[in-house]
């Protein structure tokens, strides 16, 4: 059962074309004839989630697994600007999220009809491309070429789109079959890389005593990880990673912020390497980028197939290709080189390390020691889903286990999806998927558990310090005669929402109740389950404080 | 205490010097110096909303009681993108609603700083002004003209604008004063309606035997009910509302779709009027809408102080002006006519109506007997608020009691905020108001609930069909092979949410426990209230089907 109206037609056809196999659909009439195209072809695993806020980010945590376009389908009106926050992060994450929405046709628009805005181009800021369609025989041609263009350029350059299809009625016309459209193969140019003077790049990088490497947001690569042992081994080079790099190694820095916090002028000047190559997402330490703002290194090179970040503004070569396709080649031009400055940064590393441990002995019961024994209980394999936030940033103080995949929505650095992200990577991975969220980021997004995709073995653990603890961080908010704006108090907890969704649900209020909870946590159960640790909102903030100290 | 930044102090004393008066906050750093400013300010009432997308709405529920503008403020990054939905809304229902955006300065968009998206413009479809302001002192004079203009546009011409504020590090600094600026006083110029000529006018409407007059979404309006009575004596002209209209007269057809359903050709040619006036927002009848566009009148004049809608696509005079100002002069001009237009049609009103009210007498438990029960339970006065999709479209088959005004999202017909629109207008009113929804409405914007401000008379009544009864109610979807990607089935109650949020629950689920639950339900309580009640989901169609035929 296929829709007679041939634009619909089109685009199933194109989707089906360009590989699209999952669907996520929220209800309404004016998507009707995508619908039933969509869910009734066995190439194509349609999902129903209500809430398109949360169906945006539940579509863009299963592209992200699978790395593959997934598109969304919804009604006109002012559902589709429900997707705006998943958009904006798949643009900022580089996920293919395509993004379809049924439309009145134009004569309809702004004349007091129903469930009707200005759709076209409404996403324009943060999209790559919108397909702006009309039904109408006479545009066939024109149609299926923007839809193309839409598909091809959401696989190639990985990233959001936008189709557009309007609608005139009757609505629900069925007909058995579904043509088979041919849309124009985009012929894209792939890199060409020969001109990237390598030999050059490798007689800076040779010369230079200081060099450091700094990986942002990564996929894990396994190709990437052994071309980046080779600079481990190196004498000159310091390597340094974040929870979101998905990248180890026994000499590289994993806990930035845990090495500079506190270093003086001296020691900067000390740190500061003369060529720095980034590669990656968002880098989510703010203090390195303080650092690397106000000592610049001599050399930044940037490498990314897509576009130069230039967040130090030093950025003195952008290399477009791969860090794969670099380094495979870099590496053959490279010799290591005698120099104290990696051994002398993993011993103060570990120097600090140690302090790290000892302080965590005797802990009393915060976030902070909540998160020790969070990590030390995951069981692997696991594919870890992080909130943002003051999540996040306690997640980059620890070393984490090297088969653990971490993902967190670092695009925008929203707290509005991270949750139905989760989700999403939990429904499209056949590893068990956990998720450490914070209060505020669950209960903004609690419509995510409105899903009946959620597998059992998911798992959430909910650090609730009663409001924003990021806010108590932070110097600043304690100052205002306004500190409520900021942090949120609320007394709400998870409880309820886990009747309502059917989560099986504990709590934990101090070291030995954690403890106690967490074990069987992760294991097989007939329901998906949350775990919520109460902390003393109080009192995180100085225990924060006192481990910078401490490890100094 | 207010904030050391300039630009932020610009910003606060606009609003002064413009009398805003209130503004939802949601959490956030980069607008640490606003959110201190607005608070700390006595003649500003600051409220506290984590998820924008209800702050959004609870801010425009606010702002549509008060009838002035209200300011929602926001952090940097995906935050304010949540905000859309209640823009759009704004934007089509005239509600002044001002968005206050903290953004990083231009230096640090695009290059991987976090937290930060293209915030410029970015509601550019539906917004009547963006206000980009720049945090250096030699764009004082250009930031405080773009202030003064958004604010101007957002109160004379009652929609949405957006004010997109970039502060710099650091963010908590803080002086003792708020300084006065001064704004540019923006003259606008009144309309001038000299040029209208009621005279001709009058002379085609006093020579028609039939004319219509059909009145869109309306606030309550003394002097407008009385100028319309003039009408309601006159035997040629018939006066068309619709529950939204908050207009009543007994010589008006107040149901529409009760009337005009199965009407035959020869029928709507004998009620096709000469001459059609319209005034107000939305109309909600998809029946009227498609009678008057395939019957077109010879004249449709459209009033409105703002711009023509051509609803019916046979507009021949847009007459600029309010409605109140048109009618006042227009009244001089007109004679009443003899004519049975009128007195036909109110008959054939009258018969309708005691076959709807024979319809309902034994009427099982079902949506539609709901309705009846709970509208003849509610007390007077009150502002009722009612959700979108069915529940809207139920509402219009029944006359409502003239002393309640109804309010529902009608810009963009969504279901993504009315829970958060009522609160905010619960908030805003001192009458007591009631809110009826339908579920998926009320699950969709369950975070509405996580409000501090909710009055304790406040109440809601969902009616849970477990799913979009809408979609049972329109004939496809159960033709379609994927009915549950339409009507999303749940078996999810409110019970859970009013434990989470604090309000008492009841629940009904057959026509005796409606009127037990019924009674005393809007008396005063310590808490806010929700009565659930359930409908048999698989019959409410059918019942709905058998009153079009019953009062045939």
């Amino acid at each position: 059962m296929y829709p007679k109206k041939e634009l619909a037609q089109i685009v199933i056809s194109a989707c089906i074309q360009f590989k699209i196999d999952t669907v996520v659909i929220s209800p309404g009439s004016r998507n009707a004839p995508l619908t039933i195209g969509f869910s009734n072809h066995k190439e194509i695993e349609t999902l129903s989630v209500v809430d398109e806020r949360c169906a945006g980010f539940f579509a863009l945590g299963i592209a992200q697994q699978k790395q593959k376009p997934v598109a969304v389908l919804c009604t006109s009106g002012s559902a589709l600007l429900n997707y705006y926050p998943a958009i904006a992060e798949a643009f900022y994450s580089n996920i293919p999220l395509v993004i379809i929405s049924a439309d009145r046709p134009k004569h309809l628009i702004d004349i007091g009809d129903g469930q009707t805005i200005r759709q076209e181009n409404v996403f324009e800021n943060h999209i790559l491309f919108s397909a702006n369609l009309i039904e109408n025989e006479k545009y066939k041609t024109r149609n299926s070429q923007l839809i193309g263009e839409a598909l091809q350029i959401a696989v190639s350059q990985k990233g959001p789109v936008h189709i557009n299809v309007p609608f005139d009625e009757p609505l629900y016309e069925t007909v058995a079959n579904l043509n088979k459209y041919h849309f124009p193969h985009i012929s894209m140019s792939s890199l060409d890389n020969s001109n990237i003077n390598y030999k050059k790049l490798a007689d800076i990088w040779n010369a230079a005593e200081k060099k450091m490497i700094l990986v942002g947001v990564s996929y894990p690569n396994a190709e990437l990880h052994k071309l980046i042992d080779l600079y481990a081994g190196d004498d000159s080079v310091l390597i340094f990673t974040e929870t979101t790099s998905n990248l180890h190694h026994e000499k590289a820095i994993d806990s930035i912020d845990q090495l500079i916090f506190s270093l003086e002028n001296a020691e900067f000047q000390d740190l500061k390497p003369a060529v720095l190559i980034t590669f990656g997402g968002m880098i989510v330490s703010k203090r390195i980028k303080r650092f690397l703002r106000t000592y610049p290194p001599e050399h930044h090179w940037n490498i990314d197939e897509k576009k130069a970040t230039n967040t130090f503004f030093c950025l003195s070569e952008f290399i477009q290709t791969s860090p794969v396709d670099f380094f495979a080649h870099f590496n053959s031009f490279i010799k290591p080189l005698k120099s104290n400055y990696q051994s002398k940064w993993i011993n103060f590393r570990d120097q600090r390390r140690a302090k790290h441990t000892r302080y965590f002995k005797d802990l009393k019961h915060s976030d902070f020691k909540v998160f020790e024994q969070v990590l030390d209980s995951i069981p692997e394999p696991i594919e870890l889903q992080i909130s943002n936030s003051s999540i996040i940033r306690y997640a980059q103080l620890f070393s984490i286990k090297k088969s653990i995949n971490i993902f967190c929505n670092r695009g925008t650095s929203g707290i509005d999806g991270s949750t139905s992200t989760a989700i999403g990577a939990a429904f499209a991975n056949k590893n068990q998927t956990a998720f450490i969220t914070g209060d505020l980021s669950f209960f903004y997004d609690s419509n995510a558990l409105w899903n009946s995709y959620i597998p059992v073995n998911f798992r959430i653990i909910i650090i609730n310090n009663s409001g924003g603890g990021i806010f108590k961080i932070i110097p600043g908010p304690a100052t205002t005669n306004a500190e409520a704006y900021f942090t949120t108090p609320h007394c709400l907890t998870g409880e309820h929402l886990c009747k309502m969704f059917g989560f099986e649900y504990q709590q934990a209020y101090s070291t030995a109740s954690v403890t106690k909870e967490l074990e069987g946590f992760f294991e097989a159960s007939e329901k998906p389950k949350i775990l919520e640790i109460f902390t003393p909102s109080a009192e995180n903030d100085l225990i924060l404080k006192t481990y910078f100290k401490k490890i100094q």
